[in-house]
């Protein structure tokens, strides 16, 4: 159903495709897009781009593994020439955007091809992928059901087979959980390293850009592009995770609902010893204390930054996103100032409870994609809350910062997908990308 | 009067003088101070760290030019075994330190004997020096005026000769000012280059450590054991400020009220000019924009520090930290956090502006040491009202987090001191330390 950069790539190389050939079948699949996944298409440019591509192949110009891969973008992130309308009814008239946000514009140095822009949960602002001007995106594996969110047309367009690969942004979730509920490959970089500029902000110091693919190759490829400055990618080198050491974190919260989620990461994390990876359950006392820091610090930002736009606007919002917004009008600074410096504190404390691990392993959500529209969902026998069991088990990543990467677990046929997730303690990008590897490998 | 870590220094190798012997002369003189510089002695542990450099000495180990310097602490910044009092009665029963802060340790590491703790503003909160639990500090060169602050006895007890290097903390002016005030050079490094951990807060996003010293030279060789890895200081090379190119501020924000100090800082200037410097008139409109978002962040963060004591101690703060403190409780995040967005912005706009400028120069405040206790003061036929004229040149660069120094400006003998300021834009800290030598020099 999906397809990888490492077989589009070859094909693009080896001329078996054009760079045109790919992008017009891409614009066509969008075209016909039954998840709700697409925002604006952006042709002209994608065609005249796509054709660009193909003449300097014809003249044996090769600008690395993505040229000429087609990429779609969360519209929350500026393309030039494009609206970011942040899938709300605010921003219905927003001029184009006068550049592209780094991020994109090194995707397109390196060949890739924006071909348009994807849905996005309004604002960015929840893990659900339902609320938006557009209408709810649709889970490619059960369209009753929620895609995740917040970069939910970042993900459907990759599980949909549509795209190859996508960017996305993540605050506490919204590149890994629609990921891992869409049954694809998520990742969000350590923080700082891939640009926010010209990113709608949700919270200036959560809000990280992220990549999402079908498989972790695809990935590793595209980090590679984006972290190397000289652009040119290069041999994917995944040694295996031997000796790698594995913290399991262990206590009520990291505890998924759903059983079917508690076993498939009980399975990854046997397969990775079977692979050579050292496994240690650990306690992280912390989390209690750091995950409601979340809520003030994202919640006092985001407000800061709709202010203006609630006083000019507030017809446009949708209801949900209201009733977020509007009750942080009260935050103090004092509120806000002793989150962030708690932050700190606790981050440097979690920090030292995984002294000798290199990464942790964990689910990436406590339940599955659930029905659009659902606020809570009985889950192996209890009642769960939807948005706390989507946003948990990746947030504390934004807080810290570290790298976090959702990987598909192994499922039965005809079930919904389990994100598995990996996050580095001492472990970077590439190091999270590994462990995926052996994971999805298995 | 004051005496150079230069001579010092010479001394102490040569064997002149053992690092014993100039330690119990500085314990002599500070305690017989008349500036109220002193707050704490560490006399037992000073003479025996003295008594280990002599051995030291003895056997031909040198840790290099810091070795066997008697320093003072501002009495804000953590020394192992003494307590942290912040000039407040709100901390009397503070516990000893259990370590020093990371420059203290460094100090010591290079040779540094710390002698004790230093008269400062109450919590650091107040640019005069003269609200204190133990009273205010006195101007060596006038007892009935003010040192500046907070650094108030860093500053004093460099410009009465009891001490060749002192470490203070810089927020706003509280390094440059008293420096200023006080007629020595006091350094606050670029925002982050000296640890601020074990430093009571005033403002974590604009606290700064700085050193103060009686001349160029001294400040460049501290700098040089602080910013070298390997501590061992070594050659200051100052070759001269030809061809660096400095930005004058011009615009009434930059005026000083005191036509002395215009007159001394245009001198400075032409020295420059005269060096070899390019002199550029530069206007920076931003500043108007920016200078209202430090109350805004020092308050807020201040008020976040000492929320739970203001509940607890009210009645042992100074009323004048009180009427300082208190409005602040109601501050919104949203005030905060756009304070903050501000900052950056305007940072990288006054930056724009300085384009193809070196280092700035300017003076380092609007007047000159004020009487004690007053609140306003007559200068130059105007009404002045001191607080705002002490902290409105040193702040702008807190919140762009540049190194700056101040460093006595030329006067008739007898005048009241004047500090010139040198903000480096492109400078680093040895940058605007060479510009200062040639102010000097001159």
């Amino acid at each position: 159903m999906t397809f990888s950069i490492r077989d589009l790539s070859l094909d693009l190389r080896s001329g078996e495709l054009s760079p045109t050939e790919h992008v017009r079948d891409v614009l066509d699949r969008l075209r016909g897009d039954t998840t709700n996944a697409v925002v604006t298409l952006d042709e002209e440019r994608a065609l005249a781009d796509a054709a660009a591509r193909t003449e300097e192949l014809g003249r044996g110009e090769w600008r690395g593994p993505l040229h000429g891969v087609a990429v779609g973008v969360k519209d929350i992130i500026d393309v030039e020439g494009l609206p970011t309308r942040c899938g709300s009814a605010v921003l219905a008239d927003a001029a184009p955007a006068e550049a592209d946000n780094p991020v994109v514009a090194r995707l397109r140095e390196a060949g890739a091809v924006v071909v348009g822009k994807l849905h996005t949960h309004e604002f960015a602002y929840g893990p659900t992928g339902d609320v938006s001007v557009s209408g709810p995106a649709r889970n490619p594996h059960d369209p009753t059901r929620i895609t995740g969110g917040s970069s939910s047309g970042s993900a459907a367009a990759v599980a949909a087979g549509h795209l190859a690969l996508t960017l996305g942004t993540d605050t506490g979730a919204s590149v890994r959980v629609p990921a891992a509920l869409c049954g694809v490959v998520g990742l969000k970089p350590t923080r700082g390293r891939l640009s926010t500029e010209r990113v709608f902000p949700l919270s200036d110091t959560c809000d990280h850009v992220g990549v999402l693919t079908a498989d972790v190759h695809g990935a590793s490829v595209v980090w590679d592009v984006l972290a190397r400055p000289d652009g040119t990618g290069g041999g994917i080198q995944q040694p295996g995770v031997s000796g790698v050491r594995i913290g399991v974190p262990t206590g009520p919260y990291w505890e998924a609902a759903d059983p079917v989620i508690v076993e498939t990461t009980r399975d990854a994390v046997a397969r990775l010893e079977k692979a050579g990876a050292q496994i240690t359950e650990i306690e992280i006392p912390a989390i209690d204390e750091l995950a409601p820091l979340y809520f003030t610090i994202v919640n006092a930002e985001a407000y800061a930054t709709h202010r203006d736009l609630l006083a000019a606007r507030r017809a446009d919002y949708q209801p949900a996103t209201l009733e977020r917004l509007e009750p942080n009008a009260n935050l103090t600074a004092t509120e806000y100032i002793d989150a962030q410096r708690a932050r700190v504190r606790l981050t440097a404390e979690i920090r030292t409870a995984c002294d000798g691990i290199d990464a942790l392993v964990l689910p990436t959500t406590r339940v599955r994609a659930t029905p659009i529209g659902a606020e809570s969902v009985e889950v192996g026998g209890r009642d769960v809350t939807v948005r706390p069991a989507l946003l948990a088990l990746t947030l504390p990543f934004n807080l810290t910062g570290w790298p976090a990467v959702s990987v598909p677990g192994r499922v039965d046929q005809g079930e919904l997908p389990v994100g598995v997730q990996i996050a580095g303690v001492r472990l970077e990008e590439r190091g999270v990308l590994r462990v995926a590897a052996a994971i999805e490998r298995s």
